[in-house]
């Protein structure tokens, strides 16, 4: 492992990470890539401690792949399953993790329905004065930091395998289509992008990106002194954060209602799932409408880079939100390797916010 | 690990434990609780065993804590969840219960919403001759012995820490209040602080602990060749066991129907879980009402002594049996203390039950 | 373990499966037979590897049994249940296999009411030419070859413990009675079975075992070049199969609609489960006489040879498909040691088809 400082307690967002932050994730990622490769695929760094899945909502591919990223550390592992559980006896969500909390957990992996829970059950841990650390992995909208660190991950990986950083994305020009106003992928993925000084294009009908987002977003993002630029096509509308003096490059921020302009010269489309209860709610037509206005295809991939590739956090909607020829199409697809990241990903940031422990 | 002649082959009820039995309990939970303040928090202890949780009633804090006690005896688990098994295939317990036993397993861990369920299953491995062992983790009102140790043992290393023992609590007046009737917690506790010598005072509304408790107590107790004194306040009865000669110091087992006569001069307050659905069933007033008469507060508190320490067996519902403030007041509360002395006590239990094997 | 040349990559059904590939299996099995007798029973051969148990539908004694296997293993182990998965989210088997393959899965558990689901995950993962092994745990009416290999390693290892092999059924007369129409078990024990040269008898209401059911076994049979007979009793349909020139002792599969023809000198009975919603169906008459002309008893017994031996793959519906004091008498029932096989018999799959991995 690479030897490194590591100052963050808990990792709850990626509005506030560190260039040095990225890429020390990425190295230690990369890192336990190559263990994983290996005959053995287990370091015994987390022997004794122990890793506590508090899953308030029902996952199968995130849950999984921490609970093999902690087993493969050498860590114990709990897993608490909302519902089995006794929150259906009332007992409070902070009452629940500070129960896992005295059993002796050392890192607490938390997903839940609700924005704010995992940064509420680390706020109650930080105000106890207790090492436990917190992971959001995924809280309601907001966000979902290791999914944005994974993708980060894989592509870096695809461009300098040898070492990952966020300098390799300087300049390049990534979409992410579908749901964004939902999305807590989305949200992460903003983060991590701008930081790196890619071009991030967002493009979604205006039910699902409403200009109102791009405020949120400099709000955000304002709050920590970055420079924003933010267009909206195909409406003129022209937002800039005011604040200045960062130390990282000017990064920008497009908002689309059509496809076409965000996948023009792309290197990356990044494509979210789309909740079908947003049918229900009057935010979309027919999904085969949806399909042939925002669904990635390998017709509508020739406005790209030639070398572009497809990513997508998954479960996938096949037909939906991208393809199913192109998911499957190894030329383009990245969905894989994706999953193949989060448990290294995972790994870094269990073996980063546990190291310094006991 | 102290060494020590440990005979007990299952642990189902705590009515017939001898006071040889709670210290060893005492001091083998003391030394794991050691282990689980080192850096690296595992032993070797029960490797290649299996500890086979049969939960027919789901519970989180309850199996999760046996589950990581296991694992940290370097144990393999296997998890039974009625929800999602063959008992919808109409499958005996007792057959579910071999079948786990022919696959190997040391220990079952049972839990059930009827009474006598590990009993039954104890008794039909020990018809088998086979060696595995049966501990009850909570058996409908009947008894949860782990529960009433983890307790005991936090009471006694509060009061000394390098040596908990039994005759530390000789003389202490300790309140039990809440729903006795239906509580298999307090069932558990009144057996192991009768054996202490505490002076033990159950405090509820008459709905919830009939003038009959105290004949199901002395009937339970005189089986065991065990003197009794019950007093009933505010009504004048009195009951008195019968069989004397017993080695114990004379114990003494208080009913109150008010809350009052059982929290002056009070060492320790023990609090019950409230199951709401009492409340359907015509037992109880409000939610409200109950709080107001045997809610404990800070301010009923200033009635015990004034080093007085609460505990519950959670999860707790915050306003009802306890304020929100007390139950996060760390110069009170003893509960976040029992959740972890809980992973010591059922590492000894096991460990007691399991080094015999193999 | 014994050293062999293993070539098979999945296990997905025993129609053909060679006299070698059974004998090895049986051989390996009971070198951890022998491992599950000593102190600890536990041997590091799939260190590092992770079994995922993928059960689309569910499950306790399989998992449980394949999951202890695995632990027994030293591998980690990923359970994933539908109920609780993507699954719910519309994400597709294919996709939900493919993202545990990108994990590092190296060997999936499946199971699903859908027969022919393994065989699809295992074409997909041939088709991507990746090493990941894929291991029936039954899926729909079609197979569940790991029941049948346990079922045989039970009967051999009664014959002879020290050197189980397919040739000591040989002549045995092995009687099969109950819902074989529906049964994977039945389907799978009949490859087996008729491949050791055992006298197969198939009894069971007309319902439950038409005549079709033979053309079926035959047709199957025939493509893997199988001589075969059978007789359909009392009615007098003879069947024989065209094929011929297999390197197998003249295999022998005889239908009847009574129990009594079955079970006469039988060495060995194996009794299905009865699903009762084969009642609602009207395939069956009440449970009552289902019990009474095809239920197993003492009595019946009387008809087979002196020492035969009972067995049924649980769950059991005592007192329909075997009367619940025969269950449990251990001079004629084979239950438990069933599930104890089942262990052995797991750990020999999951060792063949890892130990060539990584």
């Amino acid at each position: 492992m690479p030897t490194t400082t590591w100052n963050r307690h808990h990792i709850l967002s990626l509005a506030d990470f560190t260039t040095t932050e990225y890429d020390t994730v990425l190295q230690t990622a990369a890192s336990f890539q190559e263990v994983l490769s290996r005959r053995t695929k287990k370091v015994p760094t987390l022997q004794g401690q122990v890793v506590a899945n508090l899953f308030f909502e029902s996952s199968t591919r995130t849950r999984s792949s921490f609970e093999l990223a902690a087993k493969r550390l050498s860590a114990d592992t709990l897993n608490f399953a909302a519902a089995t559980s006794s929150m259906t006896k009332g007992e409070t969500i902070l009452d629940t993790a500070k129960t896992y909390l005295a059993m002796g957990t050392d890192i607490m992996v938390v997903r839940h329905r609700e924005a704010g829970v995992p940064n509420a059950i680390a706020a109650e841990m930080d105000r106890l004065g207790v090492k436990v650390s917190v992971l959001n992995a995924g809280d309601g909208q907001h966000e979902h930091p290791s999914q944005a660190l994974l993708d980060l991950f894989t592509i870096c990986t695809l461009i300098d395998p040898a070492s990952p950083r966020l300098e390799l994305l300087k300049g390049k020009k990534i979409a992410i289509v579908g749901d964004i106003l939902h999305s807590r992928v989305a949200r992460s993925n903003i983060w991590s992008l701008i930081a790196s000084g890619a071009e991030v294009h967002l493009a979604a009908p205006p039910t699902l990106l409403p200009k109102l987002f791009a405020e949120y977003i400099l709000e955000e993002a304002g709050v920590k002194n970055q420079q924003f630029i933010i267009s909206s096509s195909p409406t003129p509308v022209r937002l800039r954060s005011r604040q200045a003096h960062s130390p990282l490059p000017t990064p920008q921020l497009f908002l689309h209602w059509q496809l076409e302009p965000a996948l023009q010269n792309a290197d990356f489309v990044m494509t979210l799932r789309l909740q079908k209860e947003r049918m229900t709610a009057h935010l979309l037509p027919s999904l085969r409408e949806y399909h042939q206005l925002f669904g990635i295809t390998r017709t509508k991939l020739q406005l790209c880079k030639p070398n572009v590739k497809v990513l997508h956090p998954g479960p996938v909607n096949r037909g939906v939100e991208i393809s199913s020829e192109l998911m499957d199409d190894p030329e383009f697809s990245l969905i894989q390797s994706q999953v193949t990241s989060g448990v290294a990903v995972r790994m870094a940031l269990l073996y980063l916010l546990g190291s310094g422990k006991a």
